[in-house]
């Protein structure tokens, strides 16, 4: 059973039922690709097994982890880039306290590392860490892609003097390959707990690798809810053949006709500030599988009401190559009062008997109605609450569409040559040995 | 003097140096509508004054609740959303201690509210305002904008349920209409100190009248150095009158060009992660001034390198109507040394007598060689370092860019009516009384 939900409604005045009916034969085509493992990019194909198929080994090795962090640090530091930075602060920022940096929360906070070049950035996080006990979680397949590479130069040297090398090596843990790299031979040389990136498992499709789940436990949340979560909507969107009811095949042909209609940019929009690392997970996820041939989607991100007195405008009444994807949340998890006010200067009287959560979602709906009538295509997901089990889903969920709309594409969802050209330039003004 | 460049030599494979020629009458008309404040929307020209003539008294009265906050409150907590909020935060976590919510800073920290309308969001604001000293700033010319109108309501009762009706009134400070609305008259019957938002100043436009300028004092921040930098600014790109000479005039040909091939999106990038609201400054400027009439360019941002590792494959391989326009960070603020590594495990030793802000500047030149290789036009625009004096001048430069670009497309920089649309419906379906 899952709780997300997936309509389009608000599309059908852009897009036909009928030419949503005549996709169905390309997104079967797509789906069977997929679940038979036959089509391009199938040796990156592990993301299928990870809600089901997990180690429970591993598992227990994570929670062991964790109990040791938890009792040893106030901070854990992430270090990776891309996905091996990005699943998990999706999933730790849409499930913590929106100000859980300024207060305690009971668990390690997580702080991020070796995802940028900045110097004062890193100047910034190593003051941070003179004032308090830490541990640092390094994720790299190879070890030696540069951000993290770098930043984990540093943080080693700064644990090693703060702790002295022994004490450490018990606070620095290694995600990476199972036998091979840089990160593999230094983790072994110095005798650092490691967890396996699977062969088979590429960046933007490793949260539910231990990629995601060490750091994302480490934080205080429930791993298994999160695995259960996405083997829920696996089971209905992998087994489900019918493309009228599954919510995956939809989601894809409407992408695909949306954009054979030129719209160009998907703006993936909530209502909920803290979904904001969601969406730049989704964007990174569709964007690096998808740009591909001087094609795909462009994905952009927004979280209203705020950005609709930003990017509002624009949406409303800019260029029509614009889609939008709403992300909404059916239930709020705490009640606020909104005060009644007998002088009502402010005229907001009228509001006092609903709740902030009823108001929030008529902002979604009058928007919903403007920007279709303005003509913007929108598709809408929704999910219960935010909670490890519906993020669960809606990973999953995405992972699935968008290997599917790369099928659909014609192109290999699970590739990214155009990463490597920036920096094949990088290394040789660097003058990097060999290149 | 000002220190900010500006280049676009890596679009002349693109826009050739003949089509700049032939555009300089086009900007040049945009230019003398702007200064002699005929063209459309002129009654919101106040902005070009901000730098120059602002008021003394203002200025006083501005340090002297910053005293007052620094002295009483932990917290400020700035009401507000769109051009009430965006210049703020922009200025203010460029400048700041990257984990500045972690750890005092001898400031107030800025938190921010009705900027969304989450419960849970509100929930967990009121959460820390038990815990801690704080004050309020009310930010909205009519008072009635429901977003901050709504959280206003809920922290005017927590503030006096905290500190009784008396003190509250000591700790809350409104910037609105200097004569009208909602929030004037509660100010007056309350006895709360005021700040004037000009009749001539729209919200996008307003980070430099007492909509930023109090806020980002009382984070500890030199207003008088951003006015100074602004108005340096002001100077040089309002009274140099040759398109090949004036920065502001180049950017805004170029747009116009890029936009004419069917460059539909601007990807605004830096490589310093704190400049990241600076950007979500800049896309609300510009997508709330340009996006109308089915036309403008819809403004996108990136951190690089970040997002190398997740919009870098699209933008290197994916469609191509993107430009990028690169904000370089000339020199950091600190130095951060990379340790020697006698085994070398991770092959980096060739980095070790480099600076991190060499090597994120030899990845931002390798990335601007792969993008334009890649058919990615790029412009650039280069900063001394990040500092109030330098920001003030950005901000101006944007800001008057924005301006010329929307005379160029024919439209009014100035009105924003399509963010009307989705507040009528909302304010149907909430039976708001009268409409």
């Amino acid at each position: 059973m899952i709780s997300t939900t997936f309509t389009y409604r608000d599309a059908l005045n852009f897009v036909s039922e009928e030419r949503i009916r005549q996709s169905a034969p390309a997104v079967r085509a797509a789906f069977e690709q997929l679940n038979s493992r036959t089509g391009r990019g199938n040796d990156f194909l592990g993301w299928l097994d990870l809600p089901s198929q997990h180690d429970a080994d591993m598992l227990m090795e994570i929670q062991a982890v964790t109990k040791k962090v938890s009792a040893n640090s106030d901070v854990a530091v992430v270090i990776g880039i891309g996905g091996s930075y990005l699943g998990t602060r999706a999933v730790t920022e849409a499930l913590q306290h929106h100000f859980s940096a300024c207060r305690p929360t009971g668990a390690p906070k997580l702080l991020y590392a070796g995802n940028s070049i900045s110097e004062d950035y890193l100047h910034d996080l190593l003051e941070v860490l003179d004032e308090v006990e830490y541990s640092l979680i390094v994720i790299s397949k190879s070890g030696t892609t540069t951000e993290p590479a770098l930043a984990f130069r540093v943080l080693k040297e700064h644990c090693e003097n703060k702790y002295g090398k022994t004490t450490a090596a018990q606070r620095i843990f290694c995600i990476t390959d199972a036998n091979r790299g840089a990160l593999r031979q230094l983790a072994t040389n110095e005798g650092y707990t490691t967890f396996v990136i699977p062969d088979d498992v590429g960046g933007r499709y490793s949260v539910l690798s231990p990629v995601g789940l060490l750091p994302i436990a480490v934080a205080g949340f429930d791993i298994e809810k999160l695995l259960k979560g996405a083997d829920e909507m696996r089971k209905v969107i992998t087994q489900e053949t019918d493309p009228e009811k599954n919510i995956a095949m939809q989601y894809a042909v409407l992408r695909y006709l949306l954009y054979q209609d030129r719209k160009t940019t998907e703006l993936m929009v909530a209502y909920e500030p803290r979904l904001f690392y969601f969406i730049e997970w989704y964007k990174q996820l569709f964007g690096e599988s998808e740009g591909k041939e001087n094609k795909g989607i462009f994905p952009a991100g927004a979280i209203f009401s705020t950005d609709l007195h930003s990017l509002g405008q624009y949406i409303q009444e800019g260029e029509r190559n614009l889609f939008e994807t709403v992300i909404s949340v059916k239930n709020a998890h705490h009640h606020v009062s909104i005060p009644f006010d007998k002088e009502n200067i402010d005229g907001l009287n009228y509001l006092q008997q609903k709740s902030l959560q009823e108001i929030n979602h008529t902002a979604e709906e009058g928007t919903r109605m403007a920007h279709v009538a303005g003509g913007v295509p929108n598709l809408r997901i929704e999910m219960d609450n935010i909670s490890e089990t519906s993020l669960g889903e809606l990973i999953f969920f995405f992972e699935y569409t968008c290997a599917l709309s790369g099928y659909m594409l014609n192109i290999n969802p699970f590739n990214q040559p155009g990463v490597e050209a920036y920096k094949k330039n990088m290394f040789k003004l660097l003058g990097k040995p060999g290149v």
